[in-house]
């Protein structure tokens, strides 16, 4: 069986987690405490040298670390993966979009508004402003590419929607409203009503 | 032909040059000044609501954006985009890996110490502290896997490689000294005799 090295709030796990029930995939489980840096201790260095989570350990020893990478590898020959290389393109677009102009601000006012310490939080405070400017400029090219699309790449649900939605359902935890993204709502809506949908 | 909208300084549309060179893929290239904003006017954003570059253009209107979308699709069929599904698992961590853990850093410095006007420097300077620290971070990861090995992903020379080496062979430019990381001093070189290579 697969292990998932996982923190149960990340939403870089929670990708895996839902892709892989969706997929019919069993995860044996191993969880790290959000806060103590334990992913940076050497027992885990010797496992990932980045020092992160989500990490895919297989059977026989390997690992492959990045959720983008994960998602790929588990996706191959499964709907989650459209066929053709222009889509499959798309779909790559998508998540490197998200993890370059979504989750360093989306996610990262997630984590430190609403699960750091208070008084590590007031040394980033500053930084608010710009994590909400850049954050709501990703939700605004997602819902500008949704007003004319049910999902993101491929014409169908893909990888890529869940890459997108693991933090753009949870972004009110880092104060985001998305009230003036209804394509971005409405798609929210669509991926929870994807069969072996498990919430965060 | 292909066009490739790009800014001619730009790591991320080397990328794209160094590969379809390698590629033998023709491009039209169609350049941005680096300062001014164009990519961020209706008419870029038109083409790509992201507003940036590189973006791929195809002769029936599609566009492609982020780099590693682009490399993906350039290298299907390729030596560049090995075959199998951990092999090309690998190649997307690392390229996952540049763009999270890598270019905001190692590219970003780069741009501000090397390529903007001074004045807008000084109101980002008390960041190249963190930026170094995590540039060196991700280039100890880097020398640590490339200590068995002489390519990334797959045993062998891909996308992953370009991705990682667009940025890396200009660090010195964001104030990076390469001397202690051996292993990506030799890669380096390595690429640079690949076959097609062409300099940034």
């Amino acid at each position: 069986m697969l292990t998932l090295h996982q923190m149960a709030m990340s939403g870089n796990c929670y990708k895996i987690r839902l892709a892989a029930h969706q997929l019919g995939i069993p995860l044996n489980l191993v969880d790290y405490p959000l806060h103590g840096g334990k992913t940076r201790e050497p027992e885990f260095l010797a496992k990932n040298p980045n020092g992160r989570v989500p990490l895919l350990e297989f059977e026989d020893g390997r690992f492959l670390p990045e959720s983008g990478a994960i998602l790929f590898y588990l996706a191959q020959g499964s709907a989650l993966w459209p066929s053709g290389r222009w889509a499959q393109a798309e779909v790559l677009q998508w998540m490197f979009f998200e993890q370059y102009s979504h989750e360093p601000y989306i996610a990262v006012a997630r984590f430190w508004l609403g699960y750091a310490p208070k008084e590590a939080l007031e040394a980033k405070r500053h930084l608010v402003p710009e994590w909400h400017q850049k954050g709501y400029a990703a939700l605004g090219v997602m819902d500008g590419h949704l007003a004319a699309r049910d999902w993101f790449a491929g014409e169908r649900y893909s990888i890529a929607d869940i890459a997108l939605y693991a933090y753009t359902h949870k972004a009110h935890e880092g104060g985001f409203d998305l009230d003036d993204y209804r394509h971005v709502r409405a798609w929210m809506e669509r991926v929870k009503a994807t069969p072996g949908y498990i919430a965060l």
